[in-house]
């Protein structure tokens, strides 16, 4: 057995016996520690942007771009949000204890289910290192025990906000970060089924494709948003240019963006002019299908690939479809399954495309940037899965639960 | 690209297509074709007995044990009982559509979380060819699209079983029933993750650490259950008898029957004595820990291994303990998190037992035999799931469901 292996396998050990007492805390001895752990954070300013600062001249060195330098760096803004963001989790309900359901048989036993903790959780996650306290802090309220992994760009960073959050007075082992950043150690926690429960990739694709094909545990997985927004014939044309705009412009870097337009063809050469003046004032480029380079002549071919990118940029993709179900038919195919929107007046038709589009969000004259947990009001949001088992969507505070059956009985025999 | 993969592949693209059509049929559309289906099977007797005569002698010539072709056996009985079962399952609630939440933010926008299919659902399984209408009936209840994957001893039944179910106007492709019985269709199945949205192997470890291993989508695993039943002191010791031996011996080869006896010290000398006579009058053999053996003098001694067998067999393992904290402590370790029991009646003590052990059932005073769907009163049971994600313990109909966001509003925009 390898180094590595020895040492995420008695880090795995320690989680699942942390897991265990994590569970016996009551909301208010968390919500104690939390408001700890923030102080801790406030407290370590110093030691954490020092920290911060070997990183950064690190990336320096490697030649990092802006952009992921940008990602990297801390400064006394970035962490009084943390500390911030903690102190708000402590403030929000907790989850567990809750009973999700009870009731009683004819033989007189009662049946309770039961919100629980997870257990044990496995993070492994890119740059950022505020994911560090994010992600921690969200399975702490939860009950559950972490094992952090994080990027080789951020492990100064990271093990500074680790031991900050650690040094506030939660058990032991409830918050562990790797010291390792190879590949290898994504393997060995991937494969350590016996003491963690789940694993939740935080990045990019590739690092999403790599734990699904090792991990022997559940991987809930946030892969990328192509989200479509589909103007129907019966729309109020001026909301959907507000719509469009909004749902492509106002942050396109994120996975509730829009990717794809598709355009009713009845409408489609009346909208299409005045969605692309609005689109090209803040700078979108803009490709389309055959029919939609017939209205607008000047704009690029989209190619097949267009229909599946997740560009996370200035670029739209425009279709033109003959009806509902044509949109529909390329939402289930072309899509992510994320996020998808239809802009109309008429209710049936609006309640038919949410009961057939096979997608985690599916809105009626919203835009798509409201698929976040922030604005569905969950408090705090460790991601939007992909998923359709256990978490779909924005996922809360709840989707780091699972549940137990308490039954209780005076004796009831089955012979 | 191999026939078998070519195959299974056109068969996922399949099911997808089929899993669209079959979210959008009403309850009472699907019941029409349940009871359809279930027609299907009582019309087809004869067919089905012809078939399952050719499993039944290729069986007999591979030197299958008595069990195995008694498991594998179709007659007129148990093709009637398939029948019900589907009438039965018709009869159910829908879990599909129901609104599991909804509210409203402050900026207007109206959010439902709804109850929706899943979509596409493998199931692996071995020799019974009853599965192949339970499994696929359990599903179509729920608006998925089923891929089966039947083991080769019964794959003329299984056959047979799949054309009836086929024959009963589903939509097309709802129920699919891969031809080839080889490993690579297993891995081919496991891997498409595009077409497939959920694999439940129902058999022995080993296939569900085959599919485990192999598999890109979610697994719902039902390993085995290594179940508990604690005797506390303050035991009504005449119930815990009762329970120990109902627990035991109602049905000893099944996940939910017990496999070891903890008993606290301060009782074991009163207590042993009496459930060891209990026990042996149903020809259960015993195995101690060196304290029970100081009083149990004859019985055989426990190993490690003990406490990790499932025996699924007349055989029980004791051992005594020292206090709750000694109880919950084993049955964390060695236990398989399935089900187990303490027997008490000191109401906090039996409250802290419930609250600490990470089981999926855990029970004061009764029988472990009640850790069933049925008895659960969910009137259909797809098994008992060891995960502690989506499906925790007995799994019915609301777990074979997923759910999505709907949201409407009236133009909301972000920025």
């Amino acid at each position: 057995m390898s180094t590595i292996q020895e040492t995420i396998h008695q880090m795995g050990r320690q989680a699942r016996a942390a897991a265990y007492r994590l569970a016996q805390l009551s909301s208010d001895e968390k919500n104690a520690i939390l408001l700890a752990m923030a102080a801790a954070i406030r407290q370590r300013v110093p030691e954490l942007l020092a920290a911060n600062a070997l990183d950064i001249a690190a990336g320096k060195e490697k030649g990092l771009s802006a952009a992921m330098l940008d990602r990297l760096i801390l400064d006394e803004k970035r962490t009084e949000a943390m500390a911030a963001g903690i102190d708000q989790v402590a403030t929000l309900p907790d989850p567990v204890g809750q009973i999700l359901d009870a009731w009683q048989r004819p033989n007189g036993i009662r049946i309770e289910q039961t919100r629980v903790p997870i257990g044990t959780i496995g993070i492994i996650y890119e740059s950022r290192p505020n994911v560090t306290a994010d992600a921690a802090v969200l399975c702490f309220k939860t009950g559950n025990a972490t094992i952090l992994r994080g990027g080789s760009e951020a492990i100064h960073s990271n093990r500074a906000i680790a031991e900050a959050l650690a040094a506030a007075g939660a058990p032991d082992h409830a918050v562990q970060l790797i010291p390792f950043t190879d590949r290898e150690s994504v393997a060995v926690l991937a494969g350590m089924d016996k003491w963690l429960d789940l694993i939740i990739p935080r990045g990019g694709k590739g690092l999403i494709e790599t734990v699904v094909s090792l991990a022997r545990m559940p991987v809930i997985k946030h892969y990328d948003g192509i989200c479509h927004l589909f103007v129907d014939a019966a729309a109020d044309q001026e909301m959907a240019v507000a719509l469009t705009a909004d749902s492509k412009t106002q942050k396109c870097g994120v996975c509730n963006a829009l990717e794809t337009l598709l355009v009713h063809r009845d409408i489609a050469a009346e909208f299409l002019p005045k969605v692309a003046a609005a689109l090209r004032a803040k700078n979108v480029e803009l490709r389309g299908c055959d029919r939609t380079r017939a209205i607008l002549t000047d704009i690029a071919a989209a190619t097949e690939e267009d229909w599946t990118t997740e560009y996370l940029d200035l670029i739209l993709s425009i279709k033109i479809v003959d009806s509902l179900e044509a949109a529909v038919a390329h939402i289930n195919e072309y899509g992510s399954h994320h996020t998808d929107v239809i802009v109309s007046r008429d209710e049936a038709t609006a309640e038919s495309f949410l009961r057939q589009v096979d997608s985690a969000c599916v809105f009626h004259n919203v835009s798509t940037r409201f698929a976040d947990g922030g604005e569905f009001g969950f408090g705090a949001e460790i991601g939007i899965s992909t998923d359709k088992l256990h978490a779909r969507g924005p996922m809360g505070l709840r989707e780091l639960t699972s549940y137990q059956y308490r039954v209780r009985g005076n004796g009831q025999t089955k012979a």
